[in-house]
């Protein structure tokens, strides 16, 4: 049996539920309230000690990390199989994954949290409940970004170092679809699915990334995964993935 | 054939320098003087658009990145075996990968690049080279540092940050070696060989933490991994890997 841990329409849930909805696998899904703080309880804790989201169960076993958590679904279930048969074009695909998670990631966090737990975060410190939630958070990072938020949240460099970020990735994404029409050749992979969230954040918050003047292979690109049945199914809002707080960097 | 452009003795060469080793391949060696930024020239960014190392060519196949540099040559000569013959331990096996890019890596470079490249970089600075030195790099990231290497020097919190960073990646391996003898189990796999530089590094620079009153289990580990044939022949100075400057951080 499959149990997946994860917060819906965040990026990194997305990847994990992208992957499953590809194969398409049943799973027991456990959604997880991030403006509760429920992903740094105790009890999830447990399961995975650095309080993100996803996690996954399978047979008893753990699984963290969303990067892992689909390159092990494609081992254990290899029906479509979602990574190129030859070591080149996998060494390629874990490429991407990590662009995901060293640029992607890290880039969508400073107008997202700022967008999405400013006020909850504002909300615990005029409780007087912030320290006691920070203290349970196991990452310095994150621990780190929670006070910033609650005092002058990020500064202007760090949200131009995420535009840059994102400038990055779609520039790599462009280049390397010159030999698509998928990131890692002709076959749709985890490099595809790893990526998605973010090139499609990065487009909501700065439109003129998505437009095919500036991008137009990934604008392609895009185009073509949004319309991929596994995609609308899994980035609609839905009772396993409620929808979010609109889709503004304002709050910067 | 084989051939690896590397920087010998540095933490990332060493990673994939030693996956060499312990498998027995012979590759030709290409050593890249990082202190002549030989890693920012044309010929190399064609090879590697990073400009970092190493990188490895394989029957005309370009792989970079060496935690997926190390997978490759596991999946393309896989005697010894290098990963954990389950799903699940391999991708804790990768866990420990992202935990040396994002934690190791991170954390080396704050003391490692104080102490190798101050010298050089005023160098260029005071012959008026360093702009130009700098415009060739790829990496933002890696232009900030050169540039405040070359101003300021890095701050009182990147280097606690580092600091803390390392702290973190040996209390990680202190729980995860409960279930030893190595970090994924009974295997000595890659997720080993990808954290030993970063261990051996950080306990050059804070013995503190290789002591055994503090952690038990990583000081036996990195003792019993530093005593493997394959580790002697990497980690000493040699024609294909010169020595490096003393290992003070006092630089800082």
């Amino acid at each position: 049996m499959l149990e997946l841990y994860h917060a819906g329409l965040t990026t990194c849930s997305k990847k994990a539920r992208l992957c499953l909805a590809e194969k398409g696998l049943d799973y027991v899904s456990h959604y997880m309230k991030l403006r509760d703080f429920e992903h740094h309880r105790p009890e999830y804790l447990a399961l995975n000690p650095n309080g993100v989201v996803p996690t996954l169960l399978h047979d008893g076993q753990v699984i963290i990390e969303s990067t892992f958590i689909n390159e092990y679904l494609d081992e254990v279930f290899p029906d479509p199989p979602l990574k190129p048969t030859d070591p080149a074009g996998r060494a390629r695909m874990r490429g991407w994954g990590k662009m995901a998670d060293e640029y992607g990631l890290a880039a969508v966090r400073i107008p997202t949290w700022t967008r999405t737990k400013t006020d909850s975060i504002g909300a615990l410190r005029d409780a007087g409940e912030l320290d006691a939630v920070i203290a349970r958070i196991p990452l310095q990072d994150h621990r780190d970004k929670y006070r910033q938020i609650s005092e002058e949240g990020f500064s202007e460099k760090e949200f131009a170092d995420a535009y840059a970020k994102m400038d990055f990735v779609y520039a790599r994404a462009e280049e390397a679809l010159a030999d698509g029409p998928w990131l890692v050749g002709e076959q749709f992979t985890l490099a595809d699915i790893n990526l998605l969230p973010f090139i499609d954040q990065f487009g909501k918050y700065r439109p003129e990334l998505l437009d095919p003047a500036n991008h137009p292979r990934t604008a392609d690109w895009h185009g073509r995964a949004m319309a991929r049945p596994a995609v609308i199914k899994t980035y609609s809002p839905s009772d396993e993935a409620p929808g979010r707080p609109p889709q503004s960097a304002s709050a910067a």
